[in-house]
């Protein structure tokens, strides 16, 4: 059983010391979705020759950035894989740690990894529009992951999506309660590329032109905390009647 | 602006070393619910004289063990309120702690908070069921607050309900992901006083009995742990496209 209603694929090429390297990605995942992991297999391979030692270190890594941000209902999942791996055919130097080629590797990696995971998020159960919310300037890279899944897990945020309505209380209020550090007067909040909330208030913003933005097929949510360098991604679809009745009626 | 759809209050009269001592409480909230706490105001009163040491004791103990265990929607908020408040006009001597009279009153409190905890998760946005989780043989209190709070709150536990759909494997789930200890061997599952899991796996009970039991207006999912003897009791409702209509047509 199912409920995924299209194939997910990601790829990318990347020059590493003159050989060209391939990494190729497929994963399935559409409900029961949440940190850490999910109902989600999802395999990622390469043609680079990469050091065992590497390609452990980077799949927790790779992982953390990218399926362990994926949210669709808040329910996470004994019945789940992420395997990557390599088998040497483009003809490169082994890549071992600490190398400016295990760094091409994993920026490759994150690539395909984050592609996945929006295409999970995008074909979420019922889900009707992606979203995506970038936490910048938190106290740390942990923090940002933790402020920006509580955002993209609210179900408030994602019923307010679903309706086109542009409730930035509701963004702030997943923020604060996230339990990442926040200081409401250095927040910066940006919707679809329009700023929001700044320096502890609402702004007078025209909200039909915020409206617009929340009813776009893929919505951007960026809050910057104005604390130090911590940054990460999280991605989630809205919450939807349809979601309700796919889970209501399924039968066991 | 409130989704209340009826008052909330509750009751109790305590006979405390002669004197009748009465307990009343109003509170609300249904939406945006979810501890710690939730958009929701609750106040319960006593004309016991009561130390206020102990009344500073009890608020605490109290809400953990009642509004801190009501979720509706997984979305805490900012704008909450517990207050006790005691008068004296009972005229009892006034309760110390480590008395039988403050474990009398604790009990009353207890009973007027739950019903008015219970009283929010009936009426929470879009609920058409009432679900009582009540955790026993936990490794502690702590872990069976935590773990009932998960099933509670659970996406795909709240659509099943609303289905009347027996899907216990749901069930199982969040107990696991929740973060308490869990031994499936152990875990012996009851819905509406049907077993339905024990001995680490589903029991050939009557589904259509089971069924029935989910399409009641008030369900209750007992889990014993069969870890030690931490018990602790959670409520939250169905999730229905009722929700979703609330939440996402909502207008700023």
């Amino acid at each position: 059983m199912t409920t995924d209603t299209r194939p997910k694929t990601a790829q990318v090429e990347v020059d590493i010391a003159g050989a060209t390297v391939r990494i190729g990605g497929m994963c399935k995942g559409s409900g029961m979705i949440h940190p850490n992991m999910a109902t989600m297999l999802a395999y990622i391979t390469t043609d680079a020759a990469v050091e065992p030692g590497l390609m452990s270190k980077l799949v927790k890594a790779i992982a953390d950035q990218s399926f362990n941000q994926v949210t669709v209902d808040g329910d996470s999942s004994t019945n789940d894989s992420f395997l990557m791996l390599a088998n040497g055919a483009a003809g490169n130097e082994p890549i071992g740690p600490g190398s400016t080629q295990a760094e091409q590797l994993e920026a490759g990696f994150i690539q395909v990894a984050r592609d996945l995971s929006r295409a999970i998020a995008r074909d979420g159960e019922g889900a009707t529009r992606l979203i995506t919310v970038k936490v910048r300037e938190a106290a740390s890279d942990a923090e940002a992951r933790t402020a920006a899944r509580a955002v993209a897990s609210s179900s408030l945020v994602k019923t307010a999506v679903h309706g086109g309505d542009p409730n930035w209380g509701r963004i702030v209020c997943a923020l604060g309660y996230s339990g990442a550090e926040l200081a409401l007067d250095r927040l910066q909040l940006r919707v679809g590329g329009l700023v929001v909330f700044e320096r502890g208030a609402g702004v007078d913003v025209d909200l039909s032109a915020v409206r617009r933005a929340f009813e776009q097929p893929e919505i951007e949510i960026v809050a910057a905390l104005g604390l130090a360098d911590g940054t990460a991604e999280a991605w989630g679809c809205d919450l939807s009647e349809e979601y309700v009745r796919i889970n209501a009626d399924y039968t066991t």
